[in-house]
């Protein structure tokens, strides 16, 4: 699994920063992806990553400020221009369907794929807004100038590793059906008897935790969206020492960032969303700010990614064929 | 006069080409420009031009189609981002307005100047849909999938050469008052006497002209906005042998494109809007199809531009100082 950052400025894109925008790549056998937020350009920078559009599954979108947002209908419509005929779920706030409709409408745009738009509900946040075999992800309001959303997604545990002893014993030799039990798939053998993952394998493989923060203040839902995640996004439009200016427009600074992922025990921070004042060179001294709270801190760069490893042996994802 | 082109491609953008926009930079002392369409990444193709968004007087949007509106949002809130100030005029057609306003609702974008959104109506279309003294506007509809418009920009003539002996003889020396003589301007003398252009000069020099077409197939309107134009700017999705695929969606071959430039007696063709089948090496072939019709066509490349000389000698306009 993998975060890529389309974009990570505030605001406005620079020369070095494109705004906001993440993918989520997700492991094999899935080899699809998902976006959050979608800044101008987006699907100008997507053309420099592996990720095709055609594969994309879902997108999230923190709130509607035209920085994370304005890089949506074009990428929609070239999805369907790309051959994407998929299904696309859209997650966001109250709004987001009125955007997109009125936009297509205006501009007669037609898709050739099911877009199917979710808008949030504040009084169903204990809900997860998505759950499948494979994933859940859960959404929390934060605290901006607008209603935004941070998003926690979870993935599956899944079965540790085969024991092969077992398998030969019951006559099961390796090949596809290994494969179906470390997804963590039950098998029936020829003579009808049926075997679960849990009875051939060494215990569970958790399950990995993403947590992609929108634009926000520091608040007690970024700590529960972050708690224990493997890699936590969060904002860092300011240097530490700003923290007023940061509050004044519902943002956060590299020490609030880091806190946030020090007291969430999380285990690794990324920041994002940096103010046009910064320069490339200067995200240097931000990293270093953050790591005085939380040594795990990172800066995103624009179409740079950060890989997150799937805990144990014998892990269930594939080496990385989803990049090609 | 430079016309510059911030994407030349249809659809949707690729690795060479952006989608549809087409920047008008105006003579000395106005160091303004005028933008035609704005395709999605506009704003970040503008960054690699000698334009400042802040300088942009003037929107012309051809039709509401994403690939020539996209960029639009996110260009205006940049402009006022940037420091801009100064009202900015925007022509388009209905449902500009909708688009606009309902966009900056939904993101709560304010902005710190004013825009002024001027929607065309096709029962006005004999009154230019701007003019002051230094240029005339007018616009026309053509014939697209949906409403589509033309623009034509009229330069207004000036001043031919001074004639130094007559200003001699009036005790005028060469300095600020020769300047505003040959912007078109009267000088009051000491005494009271009023020295028009026209009584010291050797006749005009006329006017620029530049025709900028939406989308369109070939029609009478096209030939009519480009009517002995310096420079057209005319779309060529398709090569010659298209036309029928070409009309089906409502657009021209470079065949098309160059018949009407030599029909409608224009100087120069420029073809932008290229299909995303076209690599850039193939844009010469286009070019060596249309100049079978006519021989003073080109293909329009992204960051690229185009130069209008004024006629005659004694110009009035200065040297390239806005592109400082």
């Amino acid at each position: 699994m993998k975060v890529w950052f389309t974009g990570t400025g505030a605001g406005r894109p620079n020369r070095h920063r494109n705004v906001t925008g993440a993918a989520l790549q997700l492991p094999d056998p899935h080899c699809a992806w998902w976006l959050f937020d979608a800044g101008e350009a987006t699907q100008h920078q997507l053309m420099k990553l592996p990720l095709k559009l055609s594969k994309l599954e879902k997108i999230f979108i923190t709130h509607l400020h035209g920085d994370h947002l304005y890089g949506l209908p074009g990428l929609l419509s070239t999805r369907s221009f790309d051959g994407g005929v998929s299904r696309l779920d859209m997650y966001g706030p109250a709004g987001l369907r009125s955007f997109i409709e009125t936009v297509f409408r205006l501009t007669g745009t037609a898709l050739d794929y099911e877009l199917v738009i979710h808008e949030l509900d504040d009084n169903a946040m204990d809900i997860p807004v998505f759950a499948n075999d494979s994933f859940k992800v859960e959404a929390k309001p934060l605290v901006h100038r607008v209603p935004s959303y941070g998003y926690r997604v979870t993935e599956s545990d899944a079965p540790g590793r085969l024991l092969t002893d077992k398998l030969k014993k019951l006559g099961l030799e390796a090949g596809p059906l290994y494969g179906k039990l470390k997804r963590g798939e039950s098998v029936t053998l020829a003579d009808g008897r049926v075997v679960t993952p849990a009875s051939v394998t060494d215990g569970i493989i958790p399950g990995r935790i993403v947590t992609v923060l929108g634009d926000t203040s520091p608040c007690a839902n970024a700590m529960l969206l972050a708690r224990g995640a493997d890699l936590v996004v969060h904002e860092a439009t300011f240097a530490a020492g700003m923290e007023a200016k940061a509050h004044e427009f519902g943002h956060s600074t590299t020490i609030e960032a880091a806190t946030a992922a020090r007291d969430a025990g999380a285990k690794q921070l990324v920041m994002t969303h940096f103010s046009g004042r910064y320069s490339n060179e200067e995200l240097s001294l931000l990293e270093r700010e953050a790591r005085t709270v939380f040594p795990n801190s990172y800066a995103a760069l624009d179409l740079g990614y950060f890989e997150i490893e799937r805990k144990g042996n014998g892990a269930a994802s594939a080496s990385g064929g989803c990049d090609e």
